[in-house]
This record gives C-alpha cells, sequence and structure tokens, in this order.
C-alpha cells in the first residue's frame, strides 16, 4: 500500500482476498490499522526507537510484523516489553537491504529473535533495471529461489518460518513460479506509471493515476500549465527507459492520448512546460484542462492528499483521502 | 512564502517591514489570508476559473493580487463581479512566462485590465544557471533594468503602474540597483540549500533546514537511512552544480558536517543510500540519527507538513505547521 495509502484502494485490492497489507511507513501502519486491517508488515527495516510506537498500535489489534537483518536490532525486538513479530530480511540481489540467503548471519539473527521469528523477505527492487518480460521472469525466478533457499536453512535448523515473502511490481507481474513463497508484495502495481508501462510492467494504457492541470500560459512552440515538481514529482525514471516523458505524459480531460506525442518537457515548482508533439500543435486557450499521467506514481501520488475518483469523464464520483508523512 | 509556506516564517520575514508576501498556490494565499495576511500576490497565470476563489478570499478581508500575460485572461479578469487587482508578467530572460518589456502586447493587455492594472511583475528564475556573483549582478540588472522599462511604456501611455516587482533568491541577495523596483521577491530564501549554495547565493552553513533521519541499514561501505525520495523529493538540482550531493549532504544530529564529504547517492521511496567520506567511515549502529541538508528546499519542504525548531541541538523547542497542496 506503500503507493496508494488509501483504504479505498486497500479494500479494493484485498476484496475476496485473505487480505494482509505491506506499508512503507508507520503513518501508514497507524492509518490502515485503524481502518481495521491488522495484518500489516512494515517493509522498511526497523530501529529500536520505532518499537514502542509499533507495540502500542499492536496492543489495540493491529498485528504488525517487523523487519530486520541486524544481530543488535534482532536482540531490542526480542527484548522489548510486547516484541512485534519479525521477519529476517534477505537480499536477492538488489544490494539495499539484507543478507545473502547463505550469510552466516541468517541463522544468528535467527536465534537471536528466538520466538519473535516469523519468516523471511525480500524485494527484488533491481527488477526496475530489467526491459524485457525475459529479465523480469529471471530476476523474479532469483527472488523467489534466494528467499525460498533462506526459509529451508532457518528450516532446517528447527526454526518456523511461517512467511516467505517475496515481490515487487515487475515480478509480482511476471513471475512463472511462486513455489515456496506464502505471499507477494507489490505498490506502484496499484496504479502503474510511465516507467512500469516502459519496462513492460503492464501497457501504457493501464495508467489509473494522472495529474489534472490548467493551461496557464501559451507561448510560440509551448505551453505552461499549473501543474510543475510539485505536483508532478522531479522523479525522472523514464531518463533512463526507452522512452523519456521528461516529467510525464500529456493526455486530455478524457485521459486519452489524443494530443499526440506532448510530454511536460520541464518543471518548476509550480509551472510545468508542455512540449508539444511536432505533428500536433496544442492550441488550447488558458483555462484549458489536461490530464498528466506520472513517470513515477509513488513519487506524484504523495504530493497529494486525496484522490478524485472518475471514470473515463471529469466529472468527479467520489473522493478517497490517503496518508502522507511518517 | 511558496518555499516556507508557514505563518511563523512569514511573521519571522516581515517583523519590522512594511510586510505583503508572494505566493505559488491559492491554498497559500488562502492560509496566509486566513492568518491575517492581506497584501498577496499569487505569483502564477492567472485562469479565469480561479477568479472566483480569489474573490471570495477578497470579499472577507484579503487583496490577493494576480498575474496574468495573457488578453483573453486580462477580460475575464477586468469583467468579473469582483475583479482582483493583476500585474502583467515580464520576461527578463527567464523564458518561462511574461511577454518581453517592449512586447506589443503589452499596452493590449494593459488597456483590456483597465483600472484592475496594478503593475509589472517579472521573475529572472535564469539566474540559476549563474555560478557567479558577476552572473547573478548581470541577471538582476537585466531583470530590473526590464520590468522599469516595461513600467516606463505603461506609465507613457497613461497607466498608473504602482507595483514593479522583481525578484528570485539570487537577484534579490546580489542586486546592485533597485532603482524604480517597488518590491522584490524571493523564496528559496526563507531556508536556503545546497543548490543555493553552490551557485553562490549564500553561505553552504547558512542551510536552515534539515530532514533527520535514522540509520536503518549497515553494509560494507554505506548506510541505509529511513530518509528516500519522499523525505528528501527526488531533486538533482546539484547535478549542474560545481559540486554533486546526490541527493542530499549528510550531516550530524547537531546540524554540523563532522562526517565529512558523506552524501546520499541513492534515494528509494522510503530508503536513502549513505555512501561516506572515502576518508572518514561511518560506524553508526541501527537507531543513530543524521541530518540532511537538501538539494533544492522548496521541494524538500514541500514533504512535510510541519517543521520542528531546534536551535543547534536536538531539542525540540516548537513547531511550526506548513500548508501544502492546492
Amino acid at each position: 500500500m506503500k503507493t496508494a495509502k488509501s483504504i479505498d484502494v486497500a479494500r479494493l485490492a484485498t476484496a475476496g482476498q485473505p487480505g494482509g497489507i505491506t506499508v512503507s511507513t508507520l503513518a501508514e501502519a497507524e492509518y490502515f490499522a485503524g481502518h481495521g486491517i491488522a495484518d500489516i508488515l512494515y517493509a522498511v527495516g526497523i530501529t529500536p526507537q520505532k518499537l514502542d510506537q509499533i507495540a502500542k498500535l499492536n496492543s489495540v489489534g493491529a498485528a504488525i510484523i517487523v523487519l530486520t537483518d541486524d544481530p543488535d536490532t534482532a536482540d531490542a525486538i526480542a527484548s522489548h516489553a510486547r516484541p512485534p513479530r519479525a521477519l529476517i530480511e534477505i537480499d536477492t540481489g538488489e544490494s539495499r537491504g539484507g543478507i545473502a540467503p547463505d550469510d552466516g548471519m541468517l541463522l544468528e539473527i535467527a536465534s537471536r529473535l528466538g520466538p519473535t521469528l516469523a519468516g523471511v523477505m525480500t524485494h527484488a527492487g533491481h527488477s526496475y533495471a530489467g526491459r524485457s518480460l525475459d529479465d523480469m521472469k529471471r530476476i523474479a525466478e532469483a527472488e523467489r529461489a534466494g528467499v525460498v533457499r533462506a526459509a529451508e536453512r532457518l528450516r532446517s535448523a528447527g526454526h518456523a518460518v511461517p512467511i516467505v515473502s517475496m515481490g515487487s511490481s515487475p515480478t509480482a507481474l511476471h513471475a512463472t513460479s511462486l513455489a515456496g513463497v506464502t505471499e507477494v508484495r507489490a505498490g506502484v502495481y496499484m496504479f502503474g506509471d510511465l516507467f512500469q508501462a516502459e519496462i513492460g510492467t503492464h501497457a501504457l494504457d493501464d495508467i489509473a493515476l494522472t495529474v489534472l492541470a490548467s493551461v496557464i500560459g501559451r507561448r510560440p512552440g509551448n505551453l505552461l500549465v499549473d501543474a510543475g515538481g510539485l505536483a508532478l514529482s522531479k522523479d525522472r525514471s523514464t531518463e533512463s527507459a526507452p522512452r523519456d516523458y521528461g516529467f510525464g505524459r500529456v493526455l486530455d480531460i478524457n485521459g486519452r492520448p489524443s494530443l499526440g506525442e506532448a510530454v511536460v518537457r520541464r518543471a518548476y515548482q509550480e509551472h510545468g512546460v508542455i512540449e508539444p508533439d511536432p505533428c500536433r500543435p496544442l492550441d488550447l486557450a488558458i483555462g484549458a484542462k489536461l490530464r498528466i499521467a506520472p513517470n513515477h506514481t509513488c513519487m506524484t501520488a504523495a504530493a497529494h492528499d486525496r484522490y478524485c475518483i472518475v471514470d473515463g469523464g471529469d466529472e468527479v464520483t467520489a473522493i478517497w483521502p490517503r496518508v502522507n508523512g511518517w
């Protein structure tokens, strides 16, 4: 839920499913627990000073699970007055957090966690560097095999490992086997974005989130809109994708690509500069409305405190709040 | 106030001054008007559909001034049931919004605005491309001369031009003459940032805003902290500065550069990867606290809904809210 941060989206995503969600901040954990979702993984390495807040939420009905790859932190978890359950973070190739499946420290951390050990978790974020379905499938299989290998090592040493968790949006969508895995996490999956479309996670017209903008200036060769770096984010992930969309792809008010290849080429704090498709000049009046599909929806969504729900037109049928901050 | 978006900062900045502020969103205009500041320039080109909200705020005590460079929008302003005062946006070299001081359209827009015309305004944002005090001084003088030239043309045609407004933080600080100018606007000026320090706007230790982060992971050669792209922003403005700070400069808990040349080299949504100074390895425990000075404080501040005020230590002496969104 780190992308959507919305109980309405969580309900859609878990309808008819056993449920259980993953969050990226304690603010999210508190928000979703307050909306009745108990089974929550806080999938960012825990620090000792955050355990009191977790314990407080768990004492009123939540069942927040924490994550660590550090022996001292494992001690802090196990010795807390109200210890949460914990997963050990496994690095299956991203080289961000976690220890390798065969790291000698794995059993040491497990033994320090003692009965709070609930399983293992990995995030193959390096799938974002993939550029084909074959890349995704290969990374997904390495992710699966690595986290399952860590689980097997722990089981061989006598530990119960009920949770074997993997996931990134590309690998969640394109894994060919999930053997041995008990859950798959995916965030940007909820809405999609230009970068994910470029790397093959989903189709370009699957992007569910756009930023509504108005034309505020007209100059020869470009248009100014009132959506800049704050509304769109300064994320430039498509810079390294097959196609570079600048700061976003320009769509019409109905979310359709009727404006050709127009993109937001520059982003000031509150001004976006639209570069029209050379074959389709944009003659729009001041105040005309457009939609901008984002490079990286996790970053763009976080600039806004609510979603205005539309269904193909510009009539807002619902407003869904989201939880920002920490 | 587009950087700070805080009434507490506005009071500090205007203490002992005639006051009057500039904002970048209608949310800011409403917030500051609600806190008793009447004289407000909304310095982003207005659209006709935003005039009703301006009129509503102006009917209960605010005196919000709008900005345009478009004849049709000038008509919409002048014919509104409760028209605000308006400035004509002048382009003195940034090539973002505005018309040139000698543009034939200047008198046409003025005449359409009629009695709502309050003056001229320019923003020399291209000062950000300067790399020396001489650059700043030269751009500031071109900014001043251009906007004063536009004012003189309007006065020669019989228009009253009480407001002649210029400003960007670099030119506000380094202009050698303000002859003919009635107000200077500056935003990032309030806090400073790494990019502004790099281009010579202020000293590196003048940066007033940092992001507090905790160590959440330790690996050979780097540290993970719980401040990533959402807490720091994805702004990479120092990429084109003399020194590239990645996603921020790492300081100790007291805001001092005792950690040498450490920077945040990579930023995931909630994870930052700190690359230590090669001459000063960082051996910090999970949970250790650091501060990160931002590349672009306008973007970083907008990720947070309040400021925790400290004075050299880590004791929070006050909490100042800010107004985000639109």
